[in-house]
């Protein structure tokens, strides 16, 4: 109904921050790539597998000092159905660990299509008599560029079932000025609108913490606007992309967070599932090695904000 | 490397339009629904078999008359990762009837990722030294909110492997107008400037018809914008949601064909998939009726449009 979930883990771990689970083949290492290679061949399915015990192994060691994970659709989808298999089963275990899951989809779509995707990766399906949650995420982004008719399908099963979204309004690509910065013709640059559609989204599920059900992607690319953004959406929680690797700063994410240190969740992915090779520790170190990063992350962060 | 295979076709069976291949479970007759329940009980598995017999019969009866499906991912997400397989294999499927298969998954990121996606849906990744194509789609619908960053690791793989993307441009919904009518302060609409974007990430990639490998989706439920942008953009072709279900009538879409009654293909889903429903008909007869709308509905465009 809120972002109250998430935000009592963050309180509870003193750590804003989400690891984002993008795993490429070649980040696994080679000892768990071969393993699989052995068993089940060079095929998708032992890719799937060799992704899953990377995964899981990462989720083991984070799980007691980070609050959330993000696993990011895409490299899922790209090892074809057993990867997508990979995705539900890495949702289950973190969940399992007591983790808060984020599926980055940034999915869109309107109407009874939307609402698919909303029972797909949030809600659930009937088949028969029987109910099932397919993946079962706890929320999931999305793109709001079709207006309101894509958004409502997820708001319902937001309030029915405790679920969140975040909302793409000023992504951290280089590109993303072409057509997030444009100027409308009262002056309104595009991403504030879209900022503006997620507070009036998210207006009935504001939770205790101040913060409703429909979040934004914001990137840490553009500390500016995360500072004005976090002035003019008081609600809307955000999600920040672009630390670390694509060269964001700790320091230039402050302006993203309130005067407690709530209202944002700091992302980073490969530093985290790469860590060991910039360590250059032994490759069945990597957990431990993801382990250390998250650390390092949090306090990097968290020097700057007032979070008690 | 353009639409030219898409457009061949078309311009061969004398038929613009695509079948939307979005099956939720209850448009799927019962007799096969039930068959899947007693093998393998009321779960995600069944429902995704029954989903399958059920495409593969319509393909079986639509082949010779439409060029295109277009299976949209969110009703195959909706079954999990048995769903998904059942994407993979309706795309394989038409594709070995020699239809042209535009996977319907609006997805959108940025580099890395976003060639994860691509990958996945249009290209291939690799496994050891093995190289497999996990999806391999011809097409696939895309949102441009992101930028160029989100648009060129596709344009490589359209480039290499002859594919071509949809982006959105005017959606056929009701509240697309929120933000994609919204004008800037140079006086362009927001779906006009998305739609200049296509015109020039498609610039190289014309091919024989006039079309490059980016087309633009829009929305039959918008007849004077169709015909505006037809004109605004001379090399994009256009996927035309709304016909139908969605009140766009047969006329309205004249505007967005050429002179030769090329650059659009028209899209129609549940018309198709529920016509045996409409008609009353036995549920047995269910692929034979889809073809019986096909049909109805090829020559109901067609008698607007000028293809020779």
């Amino acid at each position: 109904m809120s972002f109250d979930r998430l935000i009592e883990k963050i309180i509870e771990m003193k750590n804003p921050t989400v690891v984002g689970l993008d795993p490429k083949l070649e980040y696994v290492p080679e000892y768990i790539r071969s393993r699989h290679i052995q068993e089940t061949g060079e095929t998708l399915l032992s890719a799937s597998r060799a992704v899953l015990d990377f995964n899981k192994a990462i989720i083991d060691e984070i799980h007691d000092i980070v609050p959330a994970i993000k696993p990011q659709s895409a490299y899922y989808e790209m090892y074809g159905y057993y990867g997508v298999q990979t995705l539900a089963e890495t949702i289950s275990y973190a969940k399992s660990k007591g983790m808060f899951v984020i599926t980055d989809g940034k999915r869109n779509d309107i109407g009874a299509t939307m609402e698919a995707y909303t029972n797909a990766h949030l809600g659930e399906v009937t088949v028969g008599e029987t109910v099932i949650e397919p993946f079962s995420a706890d929320a999931l982004t999305v793109n709001g560029y079709l207006g309101t008719d894509g958004i409502e399908p997820l708001l319902k099963v937001c309030r029915e079932k405790d679920k969140g979204i975040y909302v793409l309004v000023k992504t951290s690509n280089k590109s993303s000025g072409e057509l997030q910065d444009r100027k409308l013709d009262d002056g309104t640059p595009i991403y504030a609108l879209m900022g503006d559609m997620c507070e009036k989204w998210g207006a009935d599920t504001v939770g205790k913490y101040g913060y409703s059900a429909v979040g934004a992607v914001v990137g840490a690319t553009y500390p500016e606007m995360l500072t004005e953004l976090r002035q003019r959406l008081p609600h809307t929680m955000f999600l920040v992309p672009g630390y670390g690797a694509q060269g964001g700063g700790a320091e230039g994410l402050k302006g993203g967070f309130d005067a407690n240190g709530l209202g944002a969740i700091v992302n980073s992915s490969r530093a985290v599932m790469c860590a060991y090779k910039k360590e250059g520790c032994d490759e069945k170190d990597f957990a431990k090695s993801a382990r250390r990063e998250v650390i390092r992350m949090r306090d990097d962060i968290t020097q700057y904000i007032n979070l008690k």
